[in-house]
């Protein structure tokens, strides 16, 4: 990675602070004193405790909720690393835009903005197709042969999720997902998890869309073929420079996320990852500046086996657990109405005083 | 029990018949063809085509949702068993009535009508008060002395769930959520776990509302000698008669759950089961007739022990996992939108074909 783009990433980065921990405190304070045994809310009571944190201020605002989906394509596919055609990315965008796909039923039913972003999708769109055209090259190069991306190219990618994240600040958006969609991006991502946790590319390595033993068995040797000719001879995370990972065995979409959860981080705006392929760009965002992980939440926990590798790296717990393993952030807009729940209980229960409720015998 | 109480129970019992398989495997092959990989929904999927199995149509109504929180009190509280003193559920009615409680919070936001439902509080309100009065006798007699109930009480109580599910289905409501406040209701619902699963005591016993190492060994000792008291010399579950469990050990609102929920399957509608107490009142009406399980949902798993041993027993995969341990519906209510979400997707997602994606590769 050249200079420029390197100081660029390390200047917002540096900017991420943490969220307060005083404004935690007062939260968890005021938790205590609501008509409920203490901390019988469980983990809605570290969400809202958190988002508190984030916020700096009591829940006077309500919820301003987007979801982005970044699209992009990946050059592995040639190598028969996924179920489904690499042409389906396309398709699945105008399914997005038709408002078609589970994504568009989640985000609707739970009241959440859809953005649908091309950041590296390898068609051309229509000018009328209502989406936000960030197109930095038409899928990332074949990382069997080369890296996946230029300097150039990765920054320009990363850039996309920086601006988006500042713009949804300046529109008072307060709780963003990031999805995604990308025939062949599990492949990207098992490479990733595997460099960045210093884990063998097996355990990592899951079905995608849906392979196969055989062919799972094939990706897994694709990727453990691309992870020794780019990272051959070092050992162990240290030594690795996450935006140099990222470049060489990641993709244009995950590039973006790693970006917009830079951005919100930077902003004080609360992100909730998805699944395997957003919590990769989470974790890369992570191993910049580990200050990110407290503005995320970690809608779902996947079906992928490298997901929860990754969220015990970044130390996430996830809120959801069904067994889900489709992405466009479908797990975190459906985490929402959670988070939604826990912030509408932190500002609108009853106090024990106020109610006239007896408090717990001493 | 009397023989009359018996034949009711069991003709409501008897009126239960299974989900439609038919109408379950029409929802799995709709699922198939929406525009993402094949079961990429996980548990969602399941929820889905476990509502149409019951509804035995497809999704063309909205949901119409409802929550009823039972209130009673418990004749065991005397004896020390709670970290509140027994006057709160009283106290936590009246938050009810006020809008004050975490349960009022959370329906209003999913758009839950809320029914407060008087079966057994050990006060008098007032008529002014806007809550379902149906109180069979100011709390339980204490079970370390006697049954807890007399046949004509528990058969009452029964009814009083009967009578509310088969008014909810004629006002046309088709997603029931059970809930509970009655401060010692965890001694109850263990003792009753103990007896049912043939588990100790030990296993099935937790710190209720709060209740620190000393106070919990109190509560276990006297739950043992409640135990040994009504049931010495039982050994296993074939010999236990479930209804005979719940009058000499249960409590009000758990039987008028219990009827709920028989009452609910009985007419075809769906039930979410919250945390421990409602789920022990899952629990027997699943050990008088296995066919309920069909249309029971359990909205989460609590933290109190008793509650995994009891979902496992009756065969129900918790939709959330939040260490929550609050009652009230909380957990039953949060889990709505899952459902809600669930259903919504297989109405509303394209098909491969509407679509124009293509299907995975052979």
């Amino acid at each position: 990675m050249n200079t420029a783009s390197r100081s660029a990433v390390s200047e917002i980065a540096s900017a991420i602070g943490s969220p307060s921990e005083l404004w935690r405190v007062r939260a968890r304070a005021h938790l205590d004193v609501l008509t409920k045994p203490l901390g019988s809310l469980g983990m809605l009571e570290d969400i809202s405790a958190q988002m508190v944190s984030i916020r700096q201020e009591e829940f006077a605002e309500p919820l301003r909720k987007a979801v982005y989906v970044f699209a992009a394509d990946h050059g592995i596919t040639s190598e028969g690393v996924s179920a489904y055609p690499s042409e389906v990315t396309r398709q699945m965008v105008l399914n997005f835009l038709a408002q078609g796909a589970a994504i568009n039923v989640l985000a609707k039913l739970h009241h959440v903005e859809m953005n649908v972003v091309d950041v590296g999708v390898d068609a051309d769109f229509d000018a009328a197709d209502r989406m936000l055209n960030y197109k930095v090259r038409r899928g990332t190069r074949n990382m069997l042969r080369e890296a996946a991306m230029s300097d150039a190219e990765l920054t320009q990618a990363i850039e996309v999720g920086l601006k988006l994240a500042v713009e949804a600040k300046s529109q008072g958006k307060n709780l963003l997902a990031v999805g995604e969609m990308g025939i062949g991006n599990t492949t990207a991502s098992s490479a990733i998890t595997s460099i960045l946790t210093d884990k063998p590319v097996a355990l990592v390595t899951g079905i995608g869309a849906g392979l196969d033993a055989a062919a799972q068995a094939h990706k897994r040797r694709i990727i453990e073929t691309v992870v020794r000719k780019h990272f051959a001879g070092l050992g162990g995370i240290s030594v690795v420079d996450p935006l140099e990972v990222l470049r060489c065995v990641g993709g244009l979409e995950i590039a973006a996320m790693t970006g917009m959860i830079l951005g919100a981080a930077g902003n004080g705006i609360a992100v909730v990852a998805d699944g395997f392929i957003s919590t990769t760009a989470a974790a890369i965002a992570f191993a910049i500046e580990p200050r990110v992980r407290g503005y995320l939440f970690a809608g779902h926990q996947s079906e992928e086996p490298g997901h929860r590798v990754l969220l015990e790296y970044i130390g996430l717990k996830p809120i959801l657990t069904l067994n889900m393993r489709l992405g466009e952030g479908t797990g975190a807009v459906l985490a929402m109405p959670i988070i939604e729940s826990a912030m509408h209980l932190y500002n609108e229960m009853a106090t024990f005083t106020s109610a006239g409720v007896s408090e717990a015998k001493k």
